[in-house]
């Protein structure tokens, strides 16, 4: 079979690899579908704190069952599944704790070990979930990534009542923008990338703001009569920006969930969270959300086709990720395709 | 009456003033026991972010009800009451949230407006909570520090799983010392003052700490078998400690719960708040923690008898603020008594 690895920061090749075996508690899933994400492209680049190579990327996958080990459960040949990237222990504080996704001994499909860029996966069967017909390979694809915006509404507790803030309008900020949208927040969003506020606009959010151009703690004030968000995402990873979320734009008993991972100092200080009653809140992937998501996705209360831009064959991966960096501007998510 | 006013920065009088007027909803209490906090302390040398001035200080105080508007209920002259000293509008987003501790207009008794350490306090009804029989004035005058225990304990999510770490060993570390292992936990503390870590130990601290003597992130490792603490308490309002806590001191999914309020800058990382999905929660006074911090006393889960050390006849308030600033390796709790 063939598989797309990223041997080194900088070098992506398609080379040959045997078929997975499977353990008796594994499924092996004949890939269909799967997308790229900018933590994929931040491997390929060598700016990724998590990853070991040589790497096959690729978290965001979906696929046909075309084995299934003898202890498995509720799986079968045959059925169209989304694959949850997470594997943890089961045994640390945070596993027993429901918090399986911060596992001390954290493993992530396409990051810590081999992922989706690849003809064929084997894959514990508690991490196959199955998919319904009238989910297209492309779309379901974007299980995964929408998992993220499950995650983050219950990290944040977004309610219909909240007037939220999303910084960054890429893939995962217009994605937060859609699931707030649908619990029936008020949602402002920044960006300075005029082409995904425009897209913004047109799915819903009740402001866009420029950077470039409009000072957000202006635009707060008119936003919210001065009361400040109830409820911020920041999704840049830019530490000023985090700083002034922190300082100039969270009301009384705000939270700020924070999405980034860069090793930038940024200063904060305790009186803007004790004088408030803030709360800045970690999320990082997702913590068994995939069943909640595929219930979205069935019953169309979120629009992942908004969110894909390009499909390209997945043996033209590198062609892809070159494609991906040169157009920030046209790109939200790319789709791979396996055929 | 007599009243105890801070006058301005260094300038406490016991000074003559009229009895209050109530209004329809609130009652008169005749005050027998105040607790003297920090906070009270820092009023007085100017370095209280939150006050203004003239003040009379004091927002730790019992007594017994003289009179009551024609618009109260559940409380009858003769009764025996603390009184939370946080006001609340009622109206904004943190009050209709249940979160009036951060009203967007907050007033504190001894803080904002005129406080306890008066011969007589009017207050609204509702502020005011019956005191069983059985606990004396003097004890009854932590019901107040004790809430703060209770509100962190909430705010934390404290059960008695988790393993804790304190740093602070004054007042509000000990009760929390106190409230974390009525719930189980295991619990660490750290201070620099060797006759406070004495206490704690007495008071069943699994650990103490001496900061000037032992570097907290190799005791953390001993103390969690390297996990990190799932819950730490900040209340020595260090920039640098709090760094620590957030850094190097915590557990995948672990809390961080900052009880200070200097505006001094601190540098955090966004890699370490999204990697364990951190927690770091600002706490602020007590959310209507009256009725189970009194449960506990009438119960004796705590130990309030532990944290008094002194105590002074109100209208010697300055020498005892004086006495409180002189000998911080004696000084737990002064009450001032009304007689």
């Amino acid at each position: 079979m063939k598989a797309v690895v990223v041997e080194k920061p900088g070098s992506i090749a398609v080379v040959e690899r045997d078929i997975p075996e499977i353990t008796e508690t594994q499924v092996l899933v004949k890939v269909k579908a799967a997308g790229i994400c900018g933590s994929d492209v931040h491997i390929f680049h060598g700016k990724n704190a998590f990853a070991t190579y040589p790497r096959v990327v690729g978290h965001e996958f979906v696929g046909e069952v075309v084995k299934v080990g003898s202890q498995t459960e509720h799986i079968a040949v045959g059925d169209r599944v989304a694959v949850d990237p997470v594997v943890s222990c089961g045994h640390c504080y945070a596993c027993q704790h429901d918090r399986h996704n911060v596992c001390s001994s954290l493993q992530v499909m396409g990051v810590h070990r081999d992922g989706g860029f690849q003809e064929y996966v084997a894959a514990d069967y508690r991490q196959a979930y199955k998919l319904p017909d009238n989910i297209p390979w492309e779309i379901a694809a974007t299980v995964e990534p929408y998992s993220i915006g499950a995650q983050v509404a219950h990290r944040g507790r977004l309610t219909g009542d909240d007037t939220v803030l999303i910084c960054g309008a890429g893939p995962i900020g217009l994605i937060i923008l859609q699931v707030a949208k649908m619990k029936g927040a008020r949602v402002a969003i920044l960006d300075i990338v005029e082409s995904r506020l425009e897209k913004a606009k047109e799915m819903g959010a009740d402001m866009v703001v420029n950077g470039k151009t409009t000072d957000i703690v202006d635009a707060m004030k008119e936003f919210t009569n001065g009361e400040g968000f109830n409820l911020i995402y920041e999704a840049t990873a830019n530490t000023k920006i985090l700083a002034t979320c922190i300082r100039d734009l969270p009301s009384q008993a705000g939270r700020i969930v924070v999405l980034g991972f860069t090793t930038q100092e940024l200063p904060i200080r305790q009186v803007d969270i004790m004088g408030r009653e803030l709360e800045i809140i970690g999320t990082r992937l997702n913590n068994h959300r995939f069943p909640e998501v595929i219930g979205w996705f069935k019953d169309g209360k979120v629009q992942p086709k908004e969110i894909i831009t390009h499909t390209f064959p997945f043996a033209k991966a590198g062609e892809a990720f070159a494609f991906n960096d040169e157009h920030p501007d046209k790109v939200l998510k790319i789709i791979l395709t396996f055929d």
